[in-house]
């Protein structure tokens, strides 16, 4: 995977405070963690918020059109209105930090990053998103960055005229799809399931497109050839059958998203997909430690959902604070 | 109050066909309806939409400062902006109907509508918000729109350079109280609770006003007075104490909202507050009947969790579906 390219830099945003006890640590700075911010620093909460990015996953994100208020936005443009929308508050934000533990100290959360920075807070809301997933197949790891992509935002346009496969046929699969149309010579699908599992517009233009897209539904991929960058890759019926091989020089994984709930392990129940669970407030197992958007067990991933968790999971911290300063 | 302004004349909507079998009616165009509507649409759902306005309480909002995307803009701005969005797809849409009682009819869901249209469908999301909370002291109903006003955004126009009163010290309050400032000679705020229940960073908008604006926490009000036209409130400590004459010729009623849940009394459940009972899932009581936004019991009346909400709604409605034609 591409590295994302920061909206901010780290040096650029006011910086996390070691030593210092905030009323609330935001952990992610997508949809949820921005929005959480803006309802904490309403409340004048004394935040900070801590993230590797500014904007998630919708940085990887071409065209939106169901995020109310912008019939059309590109991910970017709409990370660029939350950022600035958070920036307007006075709370402070720590750009290109990883949060990697999350735990008690005393009676307060104590959260370390991946620079073994301490941040000490009386409230907590995880909001870290998810990742996508790996396939986990021969020449995957070896050719990332060489034809082996999990983001067709950022790297489609590097394969202008040239063939390629999409792993996946739900919403990203189809979302990649429809982006890879325009540029790329021929487009392959394969999904082990046998159909599309995607939204029925995005079915429709990618059925507009013609015999430039051809789908391997009902299949599953063996390995992906090349040398130093991708030339192929190997596909079989789901269940055995005869192998395939597909000659193309990209190929963008879709197959779903891991939460980035690894620093919440053994402090926060998870379910078994590893998302943090959280009741229709937004908490957590552990009282002060809140979660909101695409990291908890919501079932839809969404921007504006993920935004909507964020602003309750946000006024639930608050009603929790002023609970504890009764 | 003020009769609502519809963005929409009724006329201009694509209309609903009676005896026709919608996939899904959504009761309600505020913030909710609306993202569930979009949502539906890009599901290929054959959708209508009813309600008696487009916009619903956001239309009696001035000044939005947390919608994200906005770091401002005026709800009417906001409403237009929902409305462009879903009316970009192929739904029907019946503007100044109320629909007044939701059921079973066989298998289908049945609403009727206070013109006693009849309307069927497979699933049913209601998003039909809440309205002002009358104080129900003497001379409230008998002087509304003469002095009375449940709408401060609406009405406040009307009292430039008058003494006004603002029942109510939550967020509704103070934010009417924000809008009379700039309008109103002196602005009284009266509420029974010892202070304020708003956002900090209005309250502070508030202070800055100075003498402009005078606090009667602590207290009830007793009656409104005048002829054709608010002449005055009287108000008292509450449990007892001395009458005060309020010389006043507005008084803005902003002590909270009950949802509009009367079509689905008897047949959803709802809370003690009357809201319609949700799991995090929008589903109610009765399977194929979703409810989403402030008529529902999700704690936090927000324009960006309404519309969330809305999202989920519409999903979850596409899943019942989809799992009914197996």
């Amino acid at each position: 995977m591409e590295e994302l390219k920061f909206l901010v830099a780290p040096e650029t945003g006011k910086g996390l405070r070691e030593g210092h006890l905030y009323d609330l640590a935001i952990v992610g700075g997508g949809p949820a963690g921005l929005t959480a911010g803006v309802y904490a620093a309403r409340k004048k909460l004394d935040t900070l918020l801590v993230s590797r990015d500014i904007g998630g996953q919708t940085l990887l994100t071409s065209d939106i059109e169901n995020y109310m208020g912008y019939h059309y936005i590109s991910g970017k443009e709409l990370a660029a209105k939350f950022e600035e929308q958070v920036k307007a508050y006075p709370i402070d934000i720590a750009v290109g930090e990883e949060v990697v533990s999350l735990g008690k100290g005393g009676e307060d959360f104590v959260l370390t990053t991946a620079t073994r920075k301490e941040i000490r807070a009386r409230a907590v809301i995880v909001a870290t998103g998810k990742r996508s997933r790996p396939l986990n197949v021969p020449g995957e790891r070896e050719l990332v960055g060489r034809g082996v992509s999990y983001c067709a935002v950022c790297d489609a346009p590097l394969f202008s005229g040239k063939d390629v496969a999409v792993i996946g046929a739900g919403n990203s699969g189809a979302t990649a799809v429809v982006d890879l149309i325009k540029i790329a010579d021929r487009v392959y699908v394969v999904d082990i399931m046998p159909g599309w599992r995607a939204d029925p517009v995005l079915v429709e233009r990618i059925a507009a497109a013609g015999a430039k897209v051809k789908a391997y539904f009902g299949h599953e991929v063996v390995r992906i050839e090349g040398r130093d960058r991708v030339e192929g890759i190997v596909i079989r019926p789901r269940g055995g059958g005869e192998e395939v091989r597909l000659p193309v020089q990209g190929v963008f994984i879709e197959i779903g998203l891991i939460p980035n709930s690894d620093l919440a392990k053994g402090f926060l129940a998870l379910n078994e997909a590893g998302e943090i669970v959280v009741d229709c407030r937004c908490r957590t197992s552990v009282p002060g430690v809140f979660a909101a958007g695409d990291v908890t067990d919501v079932p839809e991933k969404q921007v504006i959902i993920a935004a909507g968790e964020g602003a309750k999971a946000a006024l639930s911290a608050y009603a929790y604070l002023i609970g504890q300063r009764r």
